[in-house]
């Protein structure tokens, strides 16, 4: 069978999976047969580009009329656009790749885990940092019992592109459409990349303190000469205690000058660490029981997650290759009918630790995560 | 006019100390005359053999004997050990060094401080990363407005010596002995560095939220077949606002597998952004308005501060020197009569900010830094 | 115009230019039309799953019979097959893209750019590490003078992978079939990076002094128990002196214990240094007029080169997009008929400076370069 | 026995041995005890204040007189007035510590080598860069087969100083005063640590390739308005064939914009590989049969290589403390009579390797190292 690919969205995330999408059959050459059959936006000049330039055979302005033609729908538009096209997909028992965060708020989180675990369709959630071998990797470590006992966490995902006052405002900056700022866009993959990573040893988040913080509160409209209200935040901060005891800081930041998108990850162990950083994807750092510092490990050797499926060691993938992956897995687990993570129900507990953190920065205090 | 110097205590700090003060003749050439004359303690053969290796003239093992022949008191005493000697001397107008944190309560600390503002002597807190090169150079960046306004600091402080839980019981792990656990002990650096940092830009620490943390419970005591509690916290993590809006997050570990002495600072201004770490103290790597990445500065050369008094460029200096900087200009502000900072008001400072994010563990919410 | 393409070659450097082709619409739109139509082999079997897998239209066993298809011809073989199709190609103005070196003697790579020079078709030498971004931001420092007047220069590559005495003999053990060992299959490549980063500043390479080592002089035959003899080298070293009086050092080895793929250069000049390193291949360490130590530039903002095609700042790429640039220069070379840079002519030279190395290994003597 | 210490000489090198005796018996309480006596120069002033400052008790203006009243002599003077002191001390069977390299001649070095082998007295050349901890655990993996057998060496030593065209005269710069220049002062070091690390496992160098360059060919004397010749070299480079058939690259400059002293050495092994960076002098790269990358050691644990006598994990040292251990083990060895290396004939054999790379630059071809 050959799946009819939908996608809503044309930009840089439909970009990111076009390109996977483009890579599997030449890569992984037991993917299943998939067609770029619509792309669904509204500008219709620009639409009919992207579906030339990305290889879609048909466009859409409409999802309603494209659900109808598709077996697969990638939903890859801004957060207020996730609930309810996904949500009737999943009626119809389509299986849905939702970009992350979920959703804006999250009651509109709780609405798609409940009609994901109400349809027979495959639910996923967009988070690509899962795919990145040296994560994979580090995980297998962890499982593998080679750090011992989790005891701290620390996360963080560093960009700069806000730190001009005069960086234009985007639907990035806006509540309404994006929900939140840093903590969703950046955080959202830190909390989930953490939940991967240890959630089997230190069990869920089991409470949090947070913090958001907004630099620069209005912003120039591009090509205009007014200005917008920022009404999400910069930056945030939290603490985290997990179930087991062990603890963790979190952090995102647009402000973050010279960091251009560092996402860091950091799990010390009673036997061990591992340290990961976006900006070097392929590398892992590692101590162990057999080391005395931390270890560079370059993760591209044939039995290394995936690299059996790319090039020689040492010659080294890119971000773009995460998709590669995670659309891999998911379009496999769409065909096979086994369970898919990070699903919905995923997504939404991501959600529920990131609304915590928001309750805290509201109330001054601890927040149960539920 | 030589001072005679007197040292409590003739452990680690006590080496640290000395050693300073040998080393200042050979080094800085116009630092006060003095002579290591006495130190004290109550094992009298151990107290001996540091005489001997110190270099001290005499022992004595009664600090209130020894207040009436030194010119200049050396507290280097455990943490509860700090205030009673230290107030004695300053009611006798004999300056003081005392290690850090000032006490291990705020009361404590309060006395001290005290003491010192009624006092004509010097009065300093021994907070010795202040004379990192690197972190002098950094100061001067921010005073200089390299940075731009200050948006975030993160500092942490990273050892992994208890993550054993064999490692035996000491002091350290002690409520009454030391007050507290990696907050006191590393947390009190962080804090002063941070503030002397960037202080001047982003105001004193408005409030805070804090979460301490014991991961093992009990230790073996050395040599025995006993255990004892562990009163102290094992690890600190902490998040603040400063007066100007500015955020941050705090963090130290005595758990941190795989960190020898890893005392790491990074400041992120609207026009760039500074990072250090302890374990390359000769290094600051810094992004500015002329960088797009960041560049590692080695601290080294005739014009950096202090260096002109030790060895060309790229001949580096190690943890120990920070003790002649600090002595160097502890005892000229001793001789001159001028201000002297670190002072205890400075510690005081930064025991507030300590027992705020005590408490703040202790509630559960936010509390402001008085 | 839709040029029909062929490759000779089905391996590695046929997936890393398939793949390339198989992106370029997407991200280079204003990219020539290209059909990948032929692949060429003699293992049938093998040689029709290649095609399915990279996307060839049709196959063919006898280069002869293809090159009546196809406007351009892809070389992608081991180096003794490098010169007689590329020369039968040019010989009918067909367009070739080689592999490097160009071919396994002198004689070999003069014929080859002999046949370039008398047709009217480009021909390129496949040294992809020009297209790297960082690489190409360094040599636009070069040459805007940024680094002053070139002293030296270092290149080395470094990999590991026969360091085991019972890694499997190949093809590339094999002076019949490679010509040489690491020299040509490594050093070939930072021969020209040196001469693209430094060669308008610094001349042509003078005169060399070599040395080619065999460590272990035979291997056993996979799934065989007899060994073959290495007849190649498993490492070299040489000094070099260019026309202006800079100096270098050179090498590469296969027996670089810990090292994937470290193709490393280092350029120092009378303001400012460079250096890079293939396994971080998105960043340049550059120290310039306003630097004190190196700086850390992650060279993948959307002024960088190329990087409008790809995906925002810090979004990483990886080794095969080298593949995608040089691929897409190439092509648009072929349309508009100007010039393209490295054609034969500069694999020649490189040529020329490894064979005066080898020469000077066999004669113990400095060699100049002709 | 207290013994009495010459100095001759009293600027840098001077400062840097009498710090390290001034620390002897803070830190090496089983150091023999030593009084730093008498200090030799020309010039009056400047030599009562250097005595002053560096802790001697008499000064004294001819050597030869000084010779008269000293248990150990330290030659500590430019290169040129390196032998005849110190074969006049051997001849007299007081011990000698002196400067490297040996002599600005291999004839001068030769005939101080055998007056150390005609003499009683203890000789010590002073490459003290044996004595880093990191190195010293370095040797001991080499030496224990961590590595396995070794294939290939790459030692560099890199300084800027000299890359200012307008950077003042000085001895160094002078074939008379200094014999060479990089290649002397700095691949002395090298060749010495290449020998110390590799040597009981490759054998001696067999032959060697080099070549030495002069970037400026006279420099301004400062204070003048007149220039001088530059009679030496601004960097040197060298291939090395070991007797094994290891092999190996050696570099030096002084025109290596933006390294200040960064002394490197790199070694291959058949299981594994170090790398060493002078300016992290605390840190030794290791990769090992446990490891995949290169595992960063902190040499700074109580079980290092002198670690014991300073301070706990992490609190790092700095160049002055290789003094110290040097200092240490040569009087140690003065007082007990073992035998001391590295002593003359090792300071020959370095000079044996440094003369040969120097002839081989003359003729342009390998020279076998006698």
């Amino acid at each position: 069978m050959t799946y009819n690919i939908g996608f809503i969205g044309y930009k840089f995330m439909s970009r990111a999976h076009a390109n996977a999408l483009n890579k599997l059959a030449m890569f992984f050459s037991d993917a299943p047969d998939i067609e770029r059959h619509v792309i669904v936006g509204r500008n219709e000049p620009a639409l009919s580009k992207a579906a030339k330039t990305l290889g879609f055979a048909h466009t859409a302005t409409d999802w309603v009329d494209a659900l109808d033609e598709v077996d697969i729908l990638y939903n890859l538009t801004p957060n207020s656009v996730h609930a309810e096209p996904s949500i009737a997909a999943l009626e119809r028992d389509i299986p849905v790749m939702c970009e992350k965060p979920l959703a804006p708020t999250l009651d509109g989180a709780e609405a798609m885990a409940d009609a994901a675990a109400d349809s027979d369709a495959t639910a996923a959630t967009a988070f690509n940092y899962r795919y990145i071998p040296a994560i994979q990797y580090a995980q297998n470590l962890v499982q593998a019992g080679e750090l011992g006992e989790i005891h701290q966490v620390r996360g963080r995902y560093l960009q700069d592109w806000l730190v001009d006052p005069d960086a234009p405002w985007s639907w990035r900056n806006s509540e309404k459409l994006a929900g939140t700022g840093a903590i969703g866009d950046l955080g959202a993959h830190t909390i989930d990349l953490t939940d991967f990573l240890v959630g089997d040893r230190v069990g869920a988040f089991d409470r949090v303190s947070g913090h958001l913080q907004t630099f620069v509160e209005e912003r120039p409209i591009e090509g205009d000469g007014e200005t917008r209200q920022v009404t999400v935040d910069d930056a945030y901060t939290a603490q985290v205690e997990f179930e087991s005891g062990a603890i963790g800081t979190f952090e995102a930041s647009r402000f973050a000058t010279g960091h251009k998108n560092d996402h860091s990850i950091a799990v010390y162990g009673s036997d061990g660490a591992i340290r990961f950083s976006l900006e070097r994807l392929n590398e892992l750092e590692f101590n162990g029981p057999d080391t005395r510092g931390f270890e560079t490990i370059l993760v591209t050797d044939p039995d290394d997650p995936y690299y059996d499926h790319w090039w020689p060691p040492g010659h080294v993938i890119g971000w773009e290759h995460t998709f590669v992956h995670e659309n891999y897995e998911f379009l496999s687990a769409v065909e096979s009918g086994e369970d898919y993570h990070p699903d919905f129900a995923d997504g939404l507990a991501v959600q529920r630790v990131l609304d915590a953190i928001q309750r805290s920065d509201e109330s001054g205090a601890w927040v149960d995560v539920p």
